[in-house]
């Protein structure tokens, strides 16, 4: 199935690009003035194919997995906080689900990982991929079957994002303990030192920093994930919930429905996505510039600038819902604001 | 009126801030993670007086008017293009108007000084002070009289908007040759060479840029603005739209209003509200920094960091719009987020 979809993976319409170009030479505006939104409406409409890109139909999938390496003393917080901050998102209490609501984006829960038994609740998705990670600082956290696994959800919620209608998708997350992972990837794929990409997270103290230090360091010693197998890395030092994201990833840029990343996890699951397949760069925006330490290397090795940067270090995708509204916005300037011609303005020199 | 309403500006609620603090180490979220959007919603709470401060109705007052300096040839467009560009508005074709319409916005169009005679349309505010400014390279910009006049329309137009129930206003703008007056109100206030201040506006050539320079250069040589004295600086080297929208801001912060600056015109005014009285600075967000040379010493002068980057320079209130969906949101996320305790949530070290 992963392979199936990296083969439907084309690049957006070279030819609409142009054409979003020059339509906007002539809107009621100087020449770029519009800046990035320009940039992003372009890119819009080389994807969906089109001078009237519409983004109106978007949604988060919130994907929620437990770690095994917070034994190692990684996290600030208890372990029971995954499930319980998923319950918090069902009945929309959280951040994530005011700034959804603010944005008109819809939310959907995904329980890929969380080591709980959770009861049925309307928007939770379940996808259960295994209760929690191994403790990836002592030997690999996942199978390969469950990494598979993992990024097959994330394909498959894609296909339905899709059929339903979807437009625009972002990728946000809950895990007790995921930043640990996201470092060990970041530092796999970006052939970073372990402390250039490992920072506080929800806010561990230093000395828990150095705990998490030791724990990427020490999963790349006994691991070893190989930086050219996205499915290596995954299963060795990654997590259910960055498999889905990634997952996701893949399946919209197959679907030909842009994504959004957030913060330091799930761009660190889209990163694995460009190793699977380097289009999906051309589907993707980075949300904005997370706060924590080792999102700068993930984005530049994306190559993406992000659209935001309000020093925010949250997750859940909240950053992604932000971006979600200017990605919006670009949209609509593109399809609804006037010409020259239209609007009887003269242009320069007239 | 000026007088009256610099009387009523107070400094925001101090204690309703301490107590926006203290509830959002309560939310469901590691302490700081939403970052800016913490400060914008405890600001928001110290101005409104309340935990659950509303910016749900929003408007923005983009006010146009024409420059005589455009003689010397600043501009890469005709002056004509201000009264088109202001019926561009009126039909809702402009960049402004989608994003105002994307993001639940109003957009009021105000005539504080175009040279020409605009027909009655519906979101037009008829407030002619001037046709068009005479050339302030060659002597001042505006009587006195013109100048008191302009601000005391954009306090009244605070004022409706209070009385109107609007949450929030942003000062956007219109007007052919309005950089080069902006350039020099920077200039002035920041005690800046004029060259360091002044930039490519709506696009003009290498030519037209010396061309501004000298003409900003000799503004302030023949008016010898003097920078302390805000009233001063806007009849020798502003503009009409500009002192309306230093007198929205000044009004805005006397009715308890946040206001929003857009660009570099409009942070320019927003600079002006702040020398006839530095507690307006307390109402004040910067929507976004501008491409534009000059914003930066402006937005340095008021001193807020500006919550958007995105590389645009179009002015009309647009960076402001965007960023009113970033305050709505942070205004939302303390209302409306639930706390650990709600959601059963374990704190740290629980």
């Amino acid at each position: 199935m992963i392979d199936e979809t990296l083969h439907r993976i084309t690049p957006p319409a070279q030819d609409w690009l142009e054409r979003a170009v020059a339509r906007q030479l002539q809107l009621t505006k100087p020449p770029g003035s519009l800046g990035v939104l320009e940039d992003i409406a372009s890119r819009l409409a080389a994807i969906r194919q089109t001078l009237k890109p519409e983004v109106l139909r978007q949604r988060i999938y919130v994907v929620a997995a437990d770690h095994g390496v917070v034994a190692e003393g990684v996290s600030a917080y208890p372990r029971e906080v995954t499930a319980q901050m998923l319950y918090n998102f069902l009945r929309g209490g959280a951040a994530i689900n005011v700034l959804a609501r603010h944005g008109g984006i819809e939310v959907r829960v995904v329980d890929a990982g969380v080591d709980a038994n959770l009861d049925d609740a309307p928007g939770l998705i379940r996808s259960k991929v295994l209760r929690g990670t191994a403790n990836f600082s002592r030997g690999p956290a996942m199978t390969c079957d469950e990494a598979i696994r993992s990024v097959a959800t994330g394909i498959e919620l894609a296909r339905f994002a899709a059929a339903e209608g979807i437009e625009l998708l972002g990728i946000g997350e809950m895990g007790i303990g995921n930043t640990t992972a996201a470092s060990a990837v970041a530092a796999t794929l970006t052939e970073s030192a372990p402390e250039a990409v490992t920072g506080y997270g929800a806010g561990v103290d230093d000395a828990g920093l150095q705990r998490k230090i030791v724990a990427v360091k020490r999963a790349l010693e006994i691991n070893r994930p190989d930086p050219t197998d996205a499915l290596d890395v995954l299963a060795k030092v990654g997590g259910a919930e960055i498999g889905v994201m990634a997952g996701v990833a893949l399946g919209a840029a197959a679907e030909k429905i842009p994504v959004v990343a957030d913060g330091f996890i799930s761009t660190s699951a889209a990163a694995l996505a460009c190793v699977f397949c380097p289009t999906v760069r051309d589907y993707l925006f980075i949300g904005h510039r997370s706060r924590e330490r080792g999102h700068d290397s993930l984005i530049e090795f994306i190559g993406h600038r992000p659209l935001l940067d309000l020093q925010m270090r949250l997750g859940e995708g909240t950053g992604a819902a932000l971006a979600m509204h200017i990605i919006g916005a670009s949209a609509r300037l593109l399809g609804e604001m006037a010409t020259f011609a239209e609007a009887g303005v003269s242009d320069r020199g007239a």
